[in-house]
């Protein structure tokens, strides 16, 4: 057993883990966190097991102080896996080696591999998901400063990309923000109600435990601080079909604003840009900066849907162990929180950097000539002439200024029916788009304060 | 042979979809039941327009009036759809012409396609959800049932499809009460708290209500009883995606009862059967029954995966309207409910029936002559041999009960070293199963306890 | 609005159907098409039972007689099937009793349901092939047309939709052009080579048919000019997951244009526009022109993916009879065909009308500046100035040029170590966007010949 | 630029990769394996260039000289690589500091960054794609000799794993051998047509190349022995979705005998075991001979499709370079090899070492007594009583038979109205499932033949 200190670090930097992988998440899941969470759970069930007095204090101290992560090494775990089917075989054997004494015999004692790998698998979930939480909550925070800063920030609202009506840029925030709340709130509600030890033996009756089965049961759940089970559920893997489902929705609720961004970021569009500095640029074409953090961002996020189909479709475990699908969570569990937590992390740096070009975005809002205003209008002029024909004079206008590429408002004034009922003021006002907004301002109000709110409650 | 008379039954009846298609859920998801969930939203519009006083009560009436599924034809609507981008274009025109003098303007007042059909989505699903979980919660109470009759049964454990230690059928059955009651807690959770109503107009900013905006939203909410959202929702998916894990979850929660079924029906192992007269039988083959009920569930079990796959990939809309990602939702959400309403009315129809053959369960636990107790007699031999000395030895007596097709009680029993140590009675004790149970009842006590729990708080 | 009366067309204009589907592809793959196909297998089959003299030929031309679809009613087959497994259960005992005298006893006879519904799936995936190849086919015709015409149609190249270089909008299509050709070709391909009759008995040995067995299976298969496997392939399911790879990778080669159609037709950009007339406009907004057709065909190519996940996650059949995952084929293979066959429809209907707006593509060229073309100047300034210093001082120019919204051959001419080197015409002919295409023309020309030569070979 | 020797072999042997990847697949994907792929790529390019006259002879000599995979250090270039968006942005700045002299200016001249990988990744697939099919036909081979030796041995056919037929070992292995045959000729196939070089430069033009484009492109292409493409296809995925679609079939082909063997090789069925020694065993429980490979096999093919529908899913690639679906490709292309790979690799060592267990399989076939010839006996019974009372005779029969736990035979024999018509000889030969075989043999002939066939054409 040589240390190995730097393979955990080398899978993380592999070759294109390195470009996608950000953020802590990815090493919360490296095969060195693993490790490490299957020796506490060996420790722990040591001390638990001394509490019942099922093994002697000593033995269970001598038990913890074999489980030091330097002192195994991962590539030769991986390596003598093979043939028993699971990692913790060849762990339980070099931990007992590691043992002295009469203790080496209490190693694992009443456990089953499985044991080991799926409370295992909730310790690494319970870290990867503070760590996820906590960058959710930051890429939230900077959605909600985007929101109030630009609350009143103009720009055009887009509906199958094409410009549809005004809107301001602080709403759209505002839905990045809600969004990336509901995947936060879900996440933390699933890491806190649905994270358990598992411990059930060969077969899921403690047998070899006797009748002391629940209360060893009960002191490593409150040694590891998780939830206790109704009963092993070594076989119902609804726990991490919802940590999957909250990571494929939080998945999403990235990909959104990082679409979002990477459509503005557009060179003919350029309303915004990613602030990072020597980041997205090329020395040649200084103009282009590509939106790097969001690409990665979505790149990471489109990889989730497939991962979790892979973890929901191998729910399906036969009676006390399963003939594969328990083997086959292991890759795309790990995958999706390095994949999910990448994204989350982009998106995070994306929006604490994001530079917003306000007088582009009221450029383009205004590159239609007002016919974003076209409805308003219609109806401002139904009073009078009656809604019907006040929709088809302001139709035939609209044709008229796209057909001779002029404002609405010059060819709508030059109409003898609707300038005798809008004055050049009032016409002028109906074609602000600060005044057709609508609610967007109160709904970002009601975003924020609910931002805050759940906040709180976090 | 007459020709079919009802559009939705016939849907619901199709080639295909009446093999496998079962319970009340499918009907809850067909065309007609989102017509009339759309029209409920288009009506209660209308209501909350003329609660905040946009439109006259007489005018509300006049299109609550009209909004009568019996009138209108859903292959007429469907075929009008061609082109418009979504059914509720011309279901709109169609309602519009169907209600009389000026209240026919203000159909839809304010309100855009997605609204309605989001808002009815809600509806469906609302409806969809409750069947669906009463089906689960019956399935849930026939598998606590089966737990508490067969808390002694004994059977046979297996892991990786390999007899390993004795267990319960009562175990067996308190695990899948365990998933699904996890299943059916995760839907109700979240179709009491994700669903919410959506109204946004055509950019998410109700710009046509002027400042009337939220009043319309808050009383539409509570008129149709949904949750009010803080913003409009039409670009986050998130609500739609935790739909999605939850259905995905109850699929895997039905599959794996679903497989154990048809595995401990196989008529090499027969332990269960279903007991559902004149189904799954050959006239000339008595000896096969079909665990049809079991391989139905499995069979829409097995769809899930894919179809929440779409709708997690559907999650990145573009700004204010999605190109392409929200129309890619309809199919699949509908789908999904099918899929997984029919596999949990199947397991239903499976568990309530299920004939267990306790004989049996016994008979194939004593096919390995008492070798799954190998390991207790070790542990018994112990104290007296060492550790070591007693595996070695109760090893080389099971070796030697294969080799020689004998019991291993016999085989041990004639080595000296070992009968020294244990006398009869206590051998046969030690191989006797029903003392090799662990906790197994204690589980069961704990599954039915927590089952009683949140059947309370439902 | 009248009641709808054909089940087939019912099922056809469903309620979310009719937005999306589109072309013959649906109805081929529709219920009324399946029983079609399943009534020929059954004709075919009594056929060939007569020509190997296992019935009489006044027995199959009896049975072959009552194989009329007319005859059945969808819906009560549907209904019927329910218990039974299958709704070959249903059609058989209805054929039966519709045969008449002793020919009744010869329905059906020595074949399984899976080899009834399996050989029809091979009929069905026939025709809806060939529909889909013939509509793939049409769509790279357009494509081509656009590339040959658009040879020389400057536009901007994108990467991460940020302009980079110069290429042609011929390019740009005959991009489209190859993938949509390749996925043309290997569709044809599995439908000409893996479609395959199956016909096994109830456990693949053809038992009931004693020796007959192969002579019948080859006198099936040249009936209903199907292939003849080597075995019965019920449980080896690799045809039926090339068809759906085949048809997973058409629903991306369609994807791709589709989108790049979306973001050319964005407002700000505006580079190309549907012109199917009376089709995404919208009265009172004259300037919009939703991109509908490309919309329907990415909303219709994004449900593949996890279609084809499911059709290729069913692929382990257990034994002689999957027990699920046969039944769990049916809708995702049906499905898939429908997605898939709209999507192609629909992109066709959106090459075949695309209005290419060459003059905005020019513009939004020359946004820049001349940006895009400042690694060309360096490469002109290297010989002279060193590699390193003239990428220095082209780099320098174009950030001069950036900050003073200058173009960039201007800010060049003024800077002496440059103008030096390089007069007026010479830095104006390397600004100029056309002599900087490369091999864009070579490549149109290779990609117009191959299709040519492909469609020859067709 | 430290040597990392073991960068490759720590991922090959990560703590759970070593659990399931066998064979060679995994190394062939390695990042290592990726390392030197990509300076094979760039090695190759300079020649390419060298022989069209773009570069001189010597700088190729240098560039070439610097394309050490040993002089690389995966995991700095894992690490540079983030904020480029790629890791050969990084390799390219290294390799072009190891060039000395002018050659350096000339690395990587005319490519872009996804020419590299797109390049490599097709030298990746077929280094893998070799490998993969070796052992697929190795699989295949052990498959054909199970069919040969076994085509004799008689087993109960199962349909939804009940007893339905007799049928022999061999067919079952013959049908395994179909479907892996069908998938190493499928995937050596798309090994054979489908991969090609790719260089397009920044935007598909070759611009920086001048008209010498195509003649690089072609030089390239036959120095790396890869098809020379149409087009520069990076944005045109078809290539890789053939990969992905012909490894998901692969996997399918192998996951379904994994599971078979799984299944026969229950305790209670017992029909066949995992043959290697010392793997799977348990020291206390000699009775359990757990199939490890055939888990690891379906363990590693359940993870397919997931990943099939993830690179399905990144297919639209947006312009000249995709925002996303490009980097999204990268980990599940590399996971996708590594599942297929090693999914073959441990079902080809389950067949090499299927120990088959003939009596057992003989046993369990005559576990009912008779029954699966049932109908053999009604219809040899047909002609003389009638065909529907022949049948309810065997009906009546076979229900007592199984009340009263008899041999079909001896009831039959005791009914007046069968024994008139049949003797007992007459009698046991038609209860001879040897004798009601159907074409069992004559189909495994077929297959032998079929699979020699195949073999002399790869």
């Amino acid at each position: 057993m040589k240390p190995s200190s730097s393979t955990s670090e080398a899978r993380r930097y592999g070759l294109f883990d390195g470009v996608l992988a950000r953020g802590d998440v990815p090493a919360a899941v490296s095969d060195r966190a693993w490790l490490e969470a299957m020796l506490e759970v060996e420790a722990a069930l040591a001390r638990a097991l001394a509490r019942t007095g099922v093994i002697r204090a000593e033995e269970a101290v001598a038990i913890e102080r074999a489980c030091r992560a330097d002192e195994f090494d991962i590539e030769s775990l991986g390596r003598d896996a093979v043939g028993s089917g699971n990692p913790v075989v060849p762990l339980v054997r070099e931990l007992t080696n590691a043992v002295e004494g009469s203790a080496a015999g209490q190693v694992h004692r009443g456990a089953t591999s499985q044991d080991v790998l799926d409370t295992a698998a909730m310790l690494v979930a319970r870290r990867a998901g503070a760590i996820l939480c906590s960058d959710l909550s930051a890429t939230a925070d900077a959605a909600a400063e985007l929101a109030d800063t630009h609350r009143a920030t103009l720009m055009a609202g887009r509906t199958l990309l094409q410009q549809a009506l005004p809107i301001t840029f602080g709403l759209e925030a505002a839905g990045w923000l809600e969004g990336v709340d509901a995947a936060v709130g879900r996440l933390a509600d699933v890491c806190r109600t649905r994270l358990a030890v598992q411990l059930g033996g060969a077969a899921g009756t403690l047998a070899s435990l006797g009748s002391d089965g629940p209360a060893v049961l009960g002191f490593l759940a409150r040694d590891l601080e998780l939830p206790e089970p109704v009963l092993p559920w070594h076989t119902d893997r609804t726990r991490l079909s919802e940590l999957a489902g909250a990571l494929g929705a939080a998945a999403g609720a990235v990909g959104k604003p990082a679409r979002d961004v990477i459509l503005l970021a557009q060179t003919e569009i350029g309303e915004v840009r990613e602030g990072t500095p020597n980041r997205g640029g090329s020395s040649t074409l200084p103009h282009k900066r590509n939106p790097i953090a969001a690409v990665s961002a979505l790149a990471c996020a489109e990889q989730a849907p497939g991962l979790v189909a892979i973890l929901f479709g191998a729910m399906v475990h036969e009676h006390q162990r399963a003939a594969g699908s328990w083997h086959a969570e292991w890759r795309p569990f790990t995958d999706l929180w390095r994949a999910v937590g990448s994204s989350a992390a982009w998106l995070r740096d994306c929006l604490e950097h994001l530079e917003v070009r306000t007088a582009t975005m009221r450029q383009n809002l205004d590159l239609t000539g007002g016919l974003l205003l076209a409805e308003r209008v219609a109806t401002a002029l139904a009073p009078a002439l009656g809604r019907l024909p006040a929709h088809e004079l302001v139709e035939r206008a609209s044709r008229d200024a796209v057909a001779t590429s002029r404002p609405l408002g010059e060819v709508v004034a030059e109409m003898p029916e609707a300038s005798k009922h809008l004055d050049v003021a009032e016409l002028k006002r109906l074609l602000d788009p600060a005044g057709y907004l609508g609610s967007a301002e109160a709904f970002i109000d009601r975003a924020l304060e609910a931002h805050v709110t759940r906040g709180a409650h976090r």
